[in-house]
């Protein structure tokens, strides 16, 4: 492995137990019977030892990781392979799904484009394009291990930028015709799960369109066989350039201890991935939603992830991260703003 | 049944389906595959129909009903009844879970005290006290027709309130230590369930403290037997004021065309009787959240609801409706903000 992967086995900080337990002891005091605001009050308290302080999230920073993947070749996409530059365009002008989210929750927004086919740049989205996409991972390894340590170099940057504009919660997002293909090829080689598990319909295939879909990854998988031994060697031979991308970004945030709110299926896969490449990284991040793309479930369920919604979402783009924040932020109001049973007056449990 | 009860029997208005249409078509036309929103599209269609227009939610109004019951004195709670009041003193202050939720929201709040033990009024509390409290249902009717008459009338007067304030969003929460006996109570009569399926820990009872509490609800069912045949039987017999005021509250959003979000286990079985009392009533219901108390899960099931969250709350104060939302709001942003295929030179799914 190139010298330029180094960063990658620094090792994740640890959060905050002193401010942790001080939280804890906070909730037990506000007036509400003990536990009664569930998740809202764990995630109140896993934020005060992430923050070493009473939480609070103001600054939400949002990246989004656009890449085109050679395997659209073999007909996996119920979109053209052309809307993942079309829709990075949609981006710059602010027209996507991400980009309403973000105005609505005062987030900063970034796209970075990895590579996608026939596109230059475009004003407004950060150009870190490592090819015309990825190859097509079915003939061979889907980048060289140069565009993998670029892309998981891009998602690092996307980090200390995030850090250097005092973001206190970090978003990755993903764009990419394709991407649930090398994602779950990508899960499948982490897993020793069967393509079955993992294929779905992604944007919108039919029966036939996800079984086309399952045995292409088969493909990839036997002609990959016996090269796949680490995630770092799943991730350069089945990935793309924006999930290992997000896998980078998701190693930083452990290593520099900035909490990530992980999206769906894409994220969920890179979040797996990291997991693998450090262990331990896990620690600092939420998982935000339950992705209608069925693979999902068998990526949290190896995370031992329990995400915070399920609303049926399957678009990407850190859609169903961002929909999660004002969750995260009330909890942290509530916690703050609350009053004590002895500021109130209130008699406590008998 | 008294006169002052013929309001119950106005028909609910009915959705606007054109409006509906034309958001689903909208929603077609968004740059994402179909569908990949989930349940945020149907949100913004369903909140279309109900607004008849482009969905938009600014502006929400929470109604806070308190009262006392009789039935702690069979020891069914966890917490004194004297809370009861001294959380209405925490709402009147600001700093109870519910206040922070309407200040982050920018919603509305109103407490409404409709009886409780030994507290006169209290500053910015709306008085509608009906007596001190409920009567203990086990030894006889939990209320009179007048009161029943006047918690109802209540509900419908904070309706007719958050209308003339603009409300596009009605909350009702619920405050009255030993509420959730009662609200089980009336929930066995109107399901024909048994005491256990229905009585749960409620504020943090043990396993031998919720045994108790099924055997109380048992001895009231039999003591009301064959007097429990309509919703308003049970409900006069067996509720609460503040489950009553519920009640009214539900059926007048559905007669004025107000939605309402409906918060956990006690707005549930509220939501339940309403829906009893005004069938068609549920067409103009969200429902918030799937409570910790275990009961809920059937009080869902029979209203055929799924709900929007489940982070295991069980608070009531009307705060797991508040903290769904800021997911109404951002699919009424998503809907209005998003460009479409056409706008933004995006090619369609092939």
């Amino acid at each position: 492995m190139s010298s330029n992967l180094n960063w990658l086995d620094e090792e994740p900080r640890q959060p905050d137990q002193d401010a942790a337990a001080a939280a804890r002891a906070r909730q037990a005091q506000l007036t509400k019977p003990p536990g009664a605001l569930g998740d809202l009050e764990t995630l109140a308290i896993t934020l005060a030892g992430w923050q070493g302080r009473v939480p609070r999230l103001e600054r939400v920073h949002i990246s989004v990781f656009a890449a085109d993947h050679g395997v659209t070749a073999e007909g996996v996409s119920a979109f053209p392979a052309a809307v993942t530059a079309q829709m990075i365009g949609n981006f710059a002008r602010g027209g996507a799904a991400i980009n309403v989210l973000a105005r609505e929750l005062n987030a900063t927004l970034e796209v970075i484009n990895l590579g996608t086919i026939g596109q230059a740049g475009i004003a407004g989205v950060h150009d870190a394009a490592l090819g015309p996409g990825s190859a097509n991972f079915v003939n061979g390894p889907a980048m060289t291990e140069a565009q993998l340590g670029g892309a998981l170099a891009a998602g690092r940057h996307s980090v200390e930028r995030a850090l250097a504009g005092g973001a206190q919660l970090y978003i990755g997002g993903d764009m990419g015709i394709g991407n649930t293909t090398a994602a779950a090829a990508l899960a499948c080689a982490l897993l020793s799960a069967k393509p079955e598990l993992l294929a779905g319909p992604g944007t919108g295939l039919d029966e036939r369109g996800v079984a086309r879909k399952a045995a292409v990854i088969r493909r990839a998988l036997e002609k990959h066989s016996g090269h796949l031994r680490t995630a770092r060697d799943a991730l350069q031979r089945l990935g793309g350039f924006e999930i290992a991308a997000l896998v980078g970004a998701y190693v930083r945030c452990a290593q520099r201890g900035l909490p990530a709110l992980i999206d769906g299926f894409i994220c969920g896969c890179a979040a797996l991935a990291a997991s693998r490449i450090l262990p331990g990284a896990q620690t600092w991040w939420l998982f935000a939603h339950r992705s209608k793309e069925p693979g999902h479930t068998a990526i949290l369920s190896a995370l031992e992830a329990r995400p915070l919604l399920d609303l049926g979402m399957r678009l990407g783009e850190g859609s169903g991260a961002a929909v999660a924040v004002p969750l995260l932020r009330l909890a942290c109001q509530l916690h703050a703003g609350m009053a004590t049973f002895a500021e109130a007056g209130v008699a406590g449990k008998r």
